[in-house]
């Protein structure tokens, strides 16, 4: 199993030389008890968000923590307690597990019904509380926890980590990591492709505008300007996108080359969690097509 | 994200509150801890179900607890612990992402596997063990829990909930709920037409025979009786539905377009959770069509 | 719901029994509470594998324990502490929904998107951290929990339960269970049809090397040898399956009749967890077809 990956064989090795030790030096072995029992004591903490688990227990350290949703639902997530002072919340991650599939089975951000012109709403999962995923497995497959609705979000940081990077290395694999810092609290109405959703400009943890813009197709290039998480952007099919992640649409209406998730109908078929992003082939610098960093990365969104 | 929902919106402006006056007065902080840290309590609890909660714990507040099973697996779900004495646990919910769908991805309580005549029990959710979703978002897509084959159930209570309403409003946004009363507990064989599962009366909690009839399309209107749970109701082409929830079949063999769940194979192409509530078009009052309301809520599941 | 199924009626009636006399005679309550109390006490374990389990707690009984990686996420699962001295984990199963189906939904081990050329590695859950399912269902659907990438494998078990077979049941309803004893833990490239992965000895606990032969098709029977569990056989159409349970291919490279998952492309259509175990019909005693015991039981594998 785990031998099909150089990664999971580093990990091996290494939690295998400290199993190995075990049997010599018991010292070791508490230091392996240690470090889990450590991290089992955090199944204490009662809090709502990463923020509170920061501020409440003056945790500092990236990883897994539990948290409580208002109706008392439990679950473990992710907390980046480092980025701009800490305390943001992985309340989901979008995954393309296929650009080929239009709207197929784990399109669960847009429609795993096909692309249909019936159910423009595609799963509807950006706006209900379906629920689905695992924190570690964040970056292999689309992920969403109770967070994603029960969180208090004041800002927002997002981080595109290349597909199947273990949790432990998601910060530094990162291509492109940003976040807000104006506290965007409003309600949106449904736009159209001249009245969409909030462009809430964006602060820059990994990145920039100018590598942002070359992470997708040549010919969009034009039509957005980088800095900016936009949410609820419009296309000439009127399929609404739930976030264009890193940019905001400034002209055209071809969002669906460079924003993702949200609608369950795009013409020609070309549905999915990253809609059009494969429009001149999957990754080639030319035409329409994002770039293969992008297409090939998981896109995780936190809360603070 | 949340800003999508009028309801969710609501919520975050009343906890965002709460948030703000966190840094100004400790008093609200605390309130805000101690509402988490009770139901954190409940973690503490050890039952089997919400009926052994109530009775041990004199819980009588509707929300979610934490269950085990005899083999030990804990989970959370939602109790009912108000109607007609409360200690209901719900073990399921059955809602149709797609009727536009036939047995494609969603349709777990028939089958994802397309309307196929070699697998005429589907995915088989009703009889084994597998378990999916999660009690909170029980209205937004399919949920069973290991309650559902793990608690010694007595009675069944169901609730009509429409689709993606958050589990604080479930109580008041349904638009049918009854339970039966009668401890029917024997075991019965797989049915056909003619000789089907048993039909347990029920009681309303809300709603009533002429409101459940008028759910229904106007054709089916005369082939069934309401006020009952019927169970393994068999429709023409022999395909078993799992429940025909709030009527019980009384002429003609036409289930398919009152009764949910089941079978793999449905003839012509008719297949899905809900199999056939859209046979004269969604949510028309005309025909066989199920009325939009009926189609358009998740059908919750409770044993006590 | 639970009176579909026969086992089920008896537990019902047993833990039915149990419930009656809660109210006779508070013995028996206590009884029953004392029995998930002691399951709950399991919760306070702190252990990466069952092995730790073992060895930290000396628990000796079979069933549901606690297990906590690395990161610090927390998960249940099944530990088999009889088995040549025990201290097993569950931590997959791999199980065909439908035999018909030709990657499609629930083929998680192979691909949910078709037979698709331009997607060799199908969905990747052999190598992700990506996790789905429950031990309790682990022979009813799919299962993959944080121990298949987290515990620091020496050896491994396999067991071949028949589907649906409640957790309680699997060791007795096995028709086949074996595990190797020789700290296989290398690190093995893809293979080629005559270079394959590792082909590791196993210890029979359940049958033998001549029922393992006859649970597959004749024709493939001369083409490998009973005895071993292989990992990463490569078949004709270069795809690579995950692993050829019970058996090392010695000549021929049509592993896709007797060797599961991985692969994300077949030729001809014959793609699935269980690839082409039905090549000429489903369980018959001919041809390429695995026997129908084989087809219809889903394997689950442990690590030590």
């Amino acid at each position: 199993m785990k031998m099909f990956s150089q990664e999971h064989a580093k990990e091996k090795h290494t939690i295998t030389e400290a199993t190995k030790d075990v049997k010599k030096t018991p010292t070791l072995t508490m230091t392996n008890f240690d470090h889990l029992e450590k991290l089992r004591k955090r199944s204490t903490y009662v809090a709502g968000s990463c923020k509170e688990i920061r501020d409440r227990y003056n945790e500092q350290e990236d990883g897994l923590y539990y948290l409580t949703t208002a109706n008392g639902m439990v679950y473990q997530t992710f907390c980046d307690m480092t980025t701009a002072g800490g305390g943001w919340t992985l309340v989901a991650s979008v995954h393309e597990n296929s650009v080929y599939g239009r709207c197929t089975v784990g399109d669960r951000w847009s429609s795993q019904q096909g692309n249909n012109a019936e159910l423009p709403d595609g799963d509807g999962n950006w706006s209900n509380r379906n629920t689905f995923g695992a924190a570690e497995g964040a970056t292999s497959d689309d992920f969403k926890n109770p967070g994603y609705y029960d969180v208090v979000a004041e800002d927002m940081s997002v981080w595109h980590v290349p597909n199947n990077f273990p949790l432990e290395h998601w910060n530094q694999a990162a291509i492109l990591r940003y976040h807000t810092d104006n506290h965007f609290l409003s309600l949106y109405n449904v736009g159209s492709c001249s009245n969409r959703g909030p462009a809430i400009p964006i602060v820059y943890d990994h990145g920039d505008r100018v590598s942002t813009r070359m992470l997708y197709g040549p010919n969009p290039r034009g039509e957005f300007e980088p800095g900016f998480i936009t949410f609820r952007a419009i296309n000439n099919e009127r399929a609404a996108m739930a976030i264009c992640s890193g940019v905001k649409p400034i002209t055209g209406c071809n969002t669906e080359h460079y924003c993702i998730g949200g609608g369950g109908y795009f013409y020609p078929d070309q549905c999915g969690d990253f809609p059009s992003f494969d429009w001149d082939r999957l990754g080639r610098e030319q035409g329409w097509s994002a770039s293969k960093e992008m297409t090939e990365s998981a896109v995780l969104l936190f809360y603070r």
